[in-house]
């Protein structure tokens, strides 16, 4: 397997590239529409054919770039189930498994931060986290149908029963990590540890943060797969 | 082994956490002073012991942590040959291998960006390139007793002869790169794909690139170790 983290600096957020070595298919996950230059350089350099782009969300701090690949490569856009994004090619749902080659991508429906959200475990050793678990953090709940409760319940109950040395790939990070694992997230994770449901969600809907800068933008936008042209229903 | 690569955002630097997963010895490569924080709080969570600090190379675009994380765990601080740091513990040069454990870090110099300047091989499987080969391109030799003929030479005699399948990991990404390996390197980066040695020097010599924003403080900090006190010479 290929496997490639790439960074936006302007969103801190975090795009995975996912590949066969063998049949060169690959996926991408959460990309950023300002990095598609840049990421379809890497895919052609590498020799590999896009299949996919995944998204983990409807983001709100970055347009997504899976509208501008599509457009080129011709790969299928999917996106979480109940993401009202009618322009995506498809959706995926919990428990669903996506074929990459030899590679299984597992949706793992991980809501909260929003209320159409999935986490995506690769071959069982890495799992991208989107917004829900980010290292030492998770993300907030209070916009975009955000629910505590429900984070709390799918972070404790569906990631943190994975292996303790499952690798943890997030959305995002603001100080410059870029992978933890499950039992460091289970041991360190100030927003879990020592916190039961009901002081969780006391915590999360006190945190105050203003609204992120492109979200007026940028919801609308990737409703509509990031301002290109609707290409198919789902 | 235990690997982590950490980002500083304002320099765009990686710093490099190496550790034995039995013995717990660990070293970081390349520490940020903004980032001494961030990284000793990793070390305790994850049970290390900090052995050593390396620097690729007197650094001009940063201040090292070195100093603070010395004085703070008594660790070693090491400098590459001929770099004139007085308050290092010693010095490393070519060749000269430092167990971490069962873990083996070889020093490969790489001069050019600077004249003191070092690679290291971890377990022969991933080198850490510092300014010397960067992803797609590699160190400016303009500054700092440079060398763009001596670049050329250890880039291609010593770093391009390391088997393909080898994860290059460099010291600054501006792009959000983060790893790459020896044989994208060997095909896809433009500072040496069809440049012979003479042409490679013509293309350095006129970049014309403004010097690092921090060169002023950074280089007579780094000198000092980050501008802590002399703790020992070399």
């Amino acid at each position: 397997m290929l496997f490639r983290q790439m960074y936006d600096n302007e969103t801190s957020t975090y795009t995975y590239l996912i590949a066969d070595a063998n049949t060169k298919e690959a996926a991408l996950v959460d990309p950023v529409i300002e990095q598609v230059d840049r990421d379809l350089k890497l895919i052609q350099e590498l020799g590999l054919t896009l299949r996919y782009c995944l998204e983990t969300h409807i983001h709100a701090d970055h347009i997504t770039g899976t509208g501008k690949l599509r457009e080129i490569t011709g790969c299928d856009g999917i996106v979480p189930e109940n993401a009202r994004v009618a322009c995506a090619n498809r959706s995926i749902k919990d428990g669903e498994i996506l074929k990459l080659g030899e590679i299984e991508i597992k949706t793992i429906a991980t809501l909260g931060h929003t209320d159409s959200h999935n986490s995506y475990l690769i071959d069982r050793d890495r799992v991208l986290t989107g917004d829900s678990l980010l290292i030492r953090g998770c993300g907030r709940t209070d916009f975009q149908s955000g629910d505590p409760g429900l984070m709390f319940d799918h972070v404790t109950q569906k990631l943190f029963t994975l292996p303790d040395e499952t690798l943890v790939y997030p959305g995002h990070d603001y100080r410059g990590n870029q992978v933890s694992t499950i039992g460091e997230e289970k041991l360190h994770n100030p927003r879990f540890v020592g916190k039961d449901r009901s002081s969780f969600i006391e915590q999360m809907n006190n945190l105050n943060l203003p609204d992120p800068k492109k979200i007026a933008e940028a919801v609308p936008a990737n409703q509509q797969c990031g301002n290109t042209p609707i290409m198919a229903e789902v």
